[in-house]
């Protein structure tokens, strides 16, 4: 049967998602936890390939369970497996033939800044400190500029596996609540980089380090990982 | 000069404000940092004596400058000195008498608990995991018991330095936000462990497992340090 897991994860301490190297990925992490629960060699699929330092607030992954499990005791048993900081919050069967990952119809990922003097200790892991002061309202203005459907290579790097740079933001916001400011982005897929590129570009914009009108043309800085959390994957 | 110092602090890694071990102390080091910045050995003061653990978002701290300083340059370069899991927030000059835990109105603490079958990646240091469903409106209004002048005796441990165990609570309120559940208590004056206990009896009703009308004669259980901050220290 083809499971469905809705996944948290504190990305802190882990080489991301995925791993090319001998690091920790979370994946590896929960396929150990897996194989221990059903014997053999499991592998799981993610909706989205989180980079080093990036965070989930409901990741997407399915694998192939080789036999039935009662739900609810299963999720208990996997967490007890897996470190504190990775928990498998959901659990559903679906179609043999569905695919996290083909078939998502948008994700959000929501990008978290400290904007004060002094950073704070209970969001430093997940946010980045700007403390110099930042224009919530110019930086909201300006990112409606990149809604729609566009060519976002200017925010991603060269990558051979992807086909086209071209995606759809059907929603993207900025909001400041005191020193806490939020940049939420939904789309129908995002490039490598590509949030953390924004980000950058409207911390920038936000600082007056550069001019609104050059979002489509300058993207010199990509904001730190750990301001970065997967927020929802949408089917 | 003296000066008063605001302080925040992530007390995972720590064996508290003060410490009577070997173990690292807050107070030490800022203790450190302080005598690095002025040369010298400075001693501080601290507002309340948090348990190993326990968190503050805004601890007060006093002491003597050995000459004067420009206040802002200052914070910056404390800050610098000190690890990231401790900021200082705010400093300002008062007078050479002014002692901040002496002169303190009152004293807010706010205790987290997670109350959802998982547990919560981003709220894991700063909350206590409680899986069992709580009932939050009998939490709150059991908790109003408490409000006023009493003998808090059973909700702290035996102290020889401490010589009542009066005090007064001010307001104390318990709020659900989905799975987010918080406690908030305000006191002229806290006995040690007097939150936790509170707040393990608190659970303990909500639960089911103790009568409400036991509040004042069973305190069976401290609930963790993790989910305790210092909230507000006010004069």
């Amino acid at each position: 049967m083809r499971l469905l897991l809705t996944i948290q994860y504190l990305g802190t301490r882990y080489a991301g998602w995925q791993s090319q190297t001998n690091a920790t990925a979370i994946q590896n992490v929960i396929e150990q936890a897996l194989s221990t629960m059903f014997g053999g060699s499991i592998r799981i699929e993610g909706a989205g390939r989180t980079d080093s330092g990036v965070h989930a607030r409901a990741q997407r992954a399915h694998f192939d369970a080789p036999f039935d499990i009662e739900m609810r005791g299963f999720r208990r048993g996997l967490n007890d497996l897996l470190p504190r900081d990775i928990r498998v919050i959901g659990v559903e069967s679906v179609a043999e033939d569905f695919h996290c990952r083909f078939i998502t119809k948008s994700k959000t990922y929501v990008y978290r800044i400290w904007n004060d003097e002094v950073a704070d200790v209970f969001a430093a892991e997940t946010s980045a400190h700007v403390p110099q002061p930042l224009d919530v309202g110019l930086m909201h203005v300006t990112a409606q500029q990149l809604l729609g459907r566009h060519d976002f290579a200017i925010f991603t790097v060269a990558d051979p596996e992807v086909s086209s740079t071209e995606r759809t933001i059907t929603a993207i916001d900025v909001a400041g609540d005191g020193a806490a400011i939020t940049i939420t982005v939904s789309a129908d897929g995002f490039l490598r980089s590509m949030v953390r590129r924004i980000a950058g570009s409207l911390i920038e914009i936000g600082r007056g380090k550069l001019e609104p009108e050059a979002i489509w043309t300058v993207a010199r800085w990509t904001a730190p990982a750990k301001g970065l959390t997967l927020w929802e994957v949408r089917y």
